[in-house]
């Protein structure tokens, strides 16, 4: 056949293809299959001093309750088109809870957590197990369980709330339950009884059993993770293996039923660099969002520089390179889909290409 | 505030979110996260024989080779928007090579398995073990094996593709690399040296190991699928436990060296209906594409009927309520997200809702 | 003190810590917790021309019935001080059923196997499903399997059955429970159940859940062992790998559920060395009973050479050191406790020692 | 033939089976499958008001140091004739340090814990790490670590060895070697490098892999254990669960890796019973030696009823019925085989017998 009429019979296949249902891969190939992660999500960093101000705003516009559910303002991707997606798989949120106002319950089949950055006075009610909440603190609010919050204080308080909804909602597995108006388990204990069972290092109760799928250690406090990461920065100066870098300290938390990430499809770590200190470039398959707890430094992704301070969020794509440097000391919040991808074995093909 | 004042104000408001990279939960947690799924993606059938004379006019006009890499036409399913995705998380494709044609060598992260309705005389040399293609075998290329197909013969063949390409594009988490231009390993073996050494029933080697991420048994022939589908109907007949269901064997396609999945992220099933039988309404929270493999009846999805014959193809979202029945004998072949599914353990929650 | 009254002192310590049910660490230490393992077992081997005639007196001397159960020679260790056990763990036996005897039905938490010399014309009934026994084949009796066995011919049948009676007798977790006296499921089918629905190379039924503590499959028959020790080595003659070593082919029964042993104590195994192989010398921690199915050849035992013709056995205790000399085409049997030693981790420290 | 000659020709077999070393199973299929256990052990009482002395004239009498290893007094289990084994697979031991005396470092396949009953003042130092010994700690020194003690004070410390030495010594797994004469790591730092890494509940570190064979956690302090067990009994004060039983709070000791028992073949708890609380009569497929930690009041042994006091030790066997009965609060610590029958799926039968 002449060009011309090659070019019209393909033409004429390509309608025919979209008329059935249908696109050829050959137009495709490369978009589809990289020769490494092209992600559409930006790197990005969100001010705390843009976040926090926003928030006191909704909080005196916008009620708190049934329908809406819950007074909480979403990282929405640069590069994920109006979406309230902080990564493809992750949502991020200030939520925000005025002086004595309460969050009805709710149960659903996203995994949650809320890391808190300032304040206290909130409780959280995990299956009827009251949670306190205080800086630096992680709580859990696993797959299905209920959960409302109540503030019994007359000050706001403000954290970060993280879910897996884009990856669930990605993948059809939506599910979602009221509970009931006024909650109840509006005591205020020190400690919740999931800590009291859970919280001893390395005991597990005999009587109870733990879900392998996520950890029913519901609170993880600060005072453990400071601690925690001042014993490997030490050990580090007396000469012995433990921290993760030079001047840098990172903890994991983990199920202590099975060691497993506290959730199934979301990893959360805390880090700690010394003042100067650099965790030097690297690039991950999975994406992640760091919240800085404390201190201040700089993010360098993709070569690009961005400061960050105090309560400042950055959200990192997979394969996105990633430097650090702490000015002053600086404490580093994080969570991330890794599980999710090594759940699914796709960080083998990046461990051959390194 | 008055009303006017305090809508004012909200507009501002939702205006400085969008500035700041911002989005309110509240006016959208319905729609992020509902009481059950509500899939974009469709439940929809493509007919083989709309397919099969595409793929032929393709086969004259579109050359296979080097950057296109492969003359596949992908199922875009109406519900995606133009994607070329069946479902959310999967990839499949009518693969068709010309009578003495090659597709060049490369590998990629994302896993894949060739399911063959007809024909037969391609190899698929995967990482130097030239695999044969036969009517009714599932044959796998794992996550960064090398794999190309030669056509040894004078006619035709096509054949379906399926992958994890949505789902590893999802998470970002490509790697691709082109291999050698003219594929090694041009011999035509009857079986791959992959099934002399796995494929024989319970035993496996004590001089290598298998991988444990995906099969090394890298064909599964059509003679023992058959096989044990013919086994567990007539175990019922005979009044012994066996079969899925009434009428209704099945199989599923597992790695030896631990009876997972033959692929992370991807199960791959055989059914068997007896002529009449009917597999009962159901949902699933996974998404799945069934081929006709022989025989003819009706998916009922949702409540809509949709006849099919040999080579049709039905891709079902999750959560999609799916009949099934036969009319004469009824063989099914299906593939499915449901391992990614059960390893983020996002079936719990749908477990306790039914 | 002088010395004469410390002696003195000392020897009425000793009484004294015997009258109070003590014994000193400092004076067994050595014996307790020697450099390397000194089994009390022997390396030792019987000869088939021995044990078969005693097998055929005691067919002509002693019934088989409820009771005695079984009419069982068990290989007694020259080590171990007239206990009826080949290794400190396994359990070795000739089992003779005369021609239409019947063996009753039974069921213990013991694992057993039997392993088919020669002859054929029984069946196993497990659970009641028949499973023929002919020669090579590996047939399964799962603990808490009910199993009796009936020769349907106007022969004798003998075999060899392995059981880990010393080692769940050592750690007191015996239960036995007597069945019907008279078999059940005495039909002969060519194929158990079992087989129809679990023998299927990586096909595993949809329907039924298989044990992940046992094999659901409870015959592993000669046909498929020979091909694939024959595959193996045909593949070495090729250039590729698959074998365990030169001239040397070898599998292991697995679990086609999970990929584990066929029982949770006895690892299973069938190798095969070409005429003038040898499987070098070599030590490990677990002890092993070897059968010769075919062929002839030597077993250097700590340096010491024995001869072996078929169905000549040998015991060879922990860390003794094996090489195996073939003089024709030699295949053997073996079966071990080595699942015992790996699941107690306790292979951890050799594996530093070598 | 007539009566007397089957005896004579039985006679002559039962003889021949001897001289080629064989014995029959149908004249003690009894003793070696019986109905339910029949532990040779006994169930056995040791009083801390007889041990203690004893140990106190051996640190009189009999140096410590290299050979000996170690002035550790075992418990001999009057049904397992002369051997110094608590229960088949278990060694209990009083170890005694006088003032300023150094255990010699050494390492082995065995593993080993402490259990400290009463002193403090020794440090035993782990591969390196010195690990302070206190009322209540458990104290680990897994499979092949070097290990030696150092008493810093003027006054002799005692505690309970305990140990997988008959376990291993029967499976022909032993490995020894010796260490350095004099100990390096003399320092004596309240906390174990170990813990500082591995002892935060709930957080692991990044930097560092921990064992998942046996607990990186080389100290277990009584302070948390304490908490733990009060903690749940408070919890059963208020309505909630966690407790293990009536008046009973129980804790395993766990690896903070996996969740795993500290050691792979040695279960470690620590049960509190309230003033007149009672656990129950029941049987286990496990032997166990029980040590009172604090408080008295009695175990009934297969209905003998025996009085126990501070540091009083208790074998049990496998399936020997126990029931304890608290006079005051009674604190006791617990080790048993359970990972060994559980690993090996020994447990089974039992649980479906019931």
């Amino acid at each position: 056949m002449a060009g011309v009429e090659v070019d019209t019979e393909l033409e004429r296949l390509y309608e025919d293809f979209g008329r059935h249902g249908l696109l050829p891969l050959w137009t495709q190939r490369e978009d589809l299959m990289p020769v490494t992660p092209r992600p559409a999500a930006a790197a990005h960093r969100w001010r705390w001093r843009d976040l926090y101000p926003l928030a006191q705003r909704a909080g005196a516009l916008v009620p708190v309750g049934r329908g809406g559910e819950r007074r909480a303002i979403a990282l929405a991707n640069p590069g994920l088109a109006g979406l309230p997606h902080a990564t493809p798989t992750l949502w991020a949120a200030v939520q925000y809870l005025g002086a004595r106002e309460t969050a009805p319950a709710h149960r659903h089949s996203q995994n949650a957590f809320r890391f808190v950055l300032e304040g206290e006075g909130v409780w959280t009610v995990v299956d009827g197990d009251p949670v306190a909440m205080r800086r630096g603190d992680l709580l859990l609010t696993p797959a299905w369980a209920f959960h409302g919050h109540h503030n019994t204080t007359d000050e706001p308080m403000a954290w970060l709330d993280g879910l897996d909804i884009p990856l669930v909602g990605y993948l059809d597995a939506n599910f979602f339950e009221f509970g009931e108006e006024r909650l109840s388990g509006l005591s205020t204990p020190d400690r919740s009884r999931a800590e009291r069972l859970w919280g001893h290092p390395g005991l597990v109760p005999v009587g109870v059993a733990g879900s392998a799928i996520s950890s029913p250690l519901s609170a993880y406090r600060w005072e453990h993770t400071d601690a925690a990461l001042a014993a490997q920065l030490e050990l580090a100066d007396e000469g012995h293996p433990g921290a993760a870098g030079p001047g840098h300290a990172a903890i994991r938390f983990a199920n202590p039923v099975n060691g497993d990430d506290v959730l199934p499809t979301i990893r959360t770590e805390m880090h700690r660099l010394r003042p100067g200190a650099v965790r030097s470039a690297r690039r991950e398959v999975s994406s992640s969002v760091w919240q800085v707890f404390d201190g201040s430094g700089a993010f360098v992704l993709d070569g690009v520089r961005s400061e960050v301070d105090r309560g400042d969020l950055v959200a990192v794509p997979s394969w996105g390179e990633t430097e650090i440097r702490a000015n002053d000391r600086l404490d580093l919040f994080r969570f991330s889909d890794a599980p999710v991808i090594e759940r699914l074995r796709l960080n083998q093909s990046a461990e051959i290409v390194r």
